[in-house]
């Protein structure tokens, strides 16, 4: 049987800092959330919509005495949140983030609070969306869903557990990988398709008969560019946390579609029918156990 | 009062084929239709399900009589699928496509049945998706879907009349485009996303930790690479049929990732966050539009 905790300070409270909280009131795991961030709007939203029950735009002033902390803002912002969050930290207070990237995340951790790492659980729940804000948050998004955490060497395996049992209560599957494993893989899964969808988007809007084109796109279109619809602000984050595994991911790619330009340039019709094929049938498999895990 | 034809010929009874089979019967426009394929198998599930009425392997000894023959396979089958018609064509059927390219099938009409352009209307239905073959025909499929048709100089107005009554009776909105403006429109919006689709998942494919890696793919993976699932075949052929503006438009979008690496390579955050700021609001917008017109 699950325990619970009584005090959660949710920094962020958007899609997934916001899902997160609402999660974990139905499943009964939570007794008061607080919700910290910049907008006033969005915090009032969140409040009015009993995602939050109090809101503060100040988080030193309201994480003393907190059971848990879940940064859920663009890791670009954690340091500073975290620094402010210093001085009057509680020491069982337990700090947790859902950064898309990992190993900057673990960096932050231990510049910013040395002293404090047996209580940082670095994780990330794969529940993405192009949506954001408090409106956008949702019981249920982490049904099935994967978090993967990334524990330092000096966390408490008391601090783990809690975390893994809160997220396994909203329905989500933990896992562990070390920070460069994650942001490896998040790389060439996540963070890579994004860019090569902004980048697509850009260069039809860049085109002269933009609006010609946008005319006749249909479903194929909708759903490749669903994700240039994301927030930029963490998308740029995640290019400056994750440059140099992006880099890599962003070089195979190139050369990838450098093998495709050839091979139409020069008429290969059995290799292009070849290497359709062989993604099709990786896509569609993968297709399949997704849906069973959903 | 739309007057609907007789005898449709349906070659290739797919998703493109067998919904337009499908609707038509439903608008009562249609008495009788034969579909015609490689597969016997696929013919077979045609019959069963009611998408079509009459079934042949040999275009040649069904065409003549016709009042219609739709051509609804991958576009490098159509030449020889004309060569077999033409000598038993009779002079009134209306030959037509669903090809997605338009300046080579409007070429293969020429050279295959250079006596008949008077009834050639090429046209290309936008409803495609990942799904293939007889099962995937619904009814409904073209309800608010756009048809471009590039008809000829010589094409009669009373065949292009009779196309375009029979596409709005499916629900679908006509347009015209001239061969080449087709051409360059949907290598933009339809053919590059697609070939940038195969290319991530081959990509995916080829890594050494690939399992690893779709283990952790989710919502963003799925929906940007759906299109990596359609058929080889046909994409082959919008490849091999495309070229010109397909390299062009890779050619373009190439340019565009090697300033995307260069402005992650150099962090460039301003620039960054403006630029995927710019595809976030054309992509929301043009989703608006999108959600309105379906």
């Amino acid at each position: 049987m699950p325990q619970g905790i009584k005090t959660l300070v949710v920094v962020g409270v958007g899609l997934i800092g916001g899902s997160f909280s609402l999660s974990l009131k139905r499943a009964g795991l939570v007794e008061h959330v607080i919700g910290v961030g910049r907008s006033l709007d969005n915090l009032q939203r969140a409040l009015e919509l009993g995602v939050v029950d109090q809101i503060s735009q100040d988080v030193a002033a309201v994480v003393p005495g907190a059971d848990m902390v879940l940064l859920a803002t663009p890791v670009g912002q954690m340091a500073a949140i975290l620094e402010a969050m210093a001085p009057v930290l509680s020491a069982h207070t337990i700090i947790s983030d859902a950064g898309s990237t990992k190993a900057d995340v673990v960096e932050v951790f231990r510049r910013c609070v040395p002293l404090h790492l047996s209580r940082c659980v670095p994780a990330h729940p794969i529940a993405g969306s192009e949506l954001s804000g408090a409106t956008a948050a949702q019981y249920g998004l982490y049904e099935n869903r994967n978090v993967v955490l990334t524990p330092l060497e000096e966390t408490d395996a008391s601090a783990i557990a809690c975390v893994i049992e809160l997220w396994q209560s909203c329905g989500a599957r933990t896992h562990r990988l070390t920070p460069s494993e994650h942001d490896q893989v998040f790389a060439a899964v996540s963070h890579l398709p994004h860019l090569l969808a902004f980048s697509y988007v850009n260069m039809i809007a860049d085109k002269q008969n933009s609006d010609r084109c946008l005319d006749f796109a249909s479903t194929g279109f909708r759903d490749f560019t669903r994700i240039a619809a994301s927030s930029p602000e963490m998308w740029r984050d995640i290019c400056l946390a994750n440059r140099v595994a992006l880099l890599a991911e962003l070089a195979d790619y190139r050369a990838e579609l450098d093998r495709l330009i050839s091979q139409i340039d020069q008429g290969e019709g059995a290799v292009l029918s070849e290497r359709f094929a062989l993604a099709r049938q990786v896509r569609s498999l993968w297709h399949l156990r997704f849906q069973r895990k959903g």
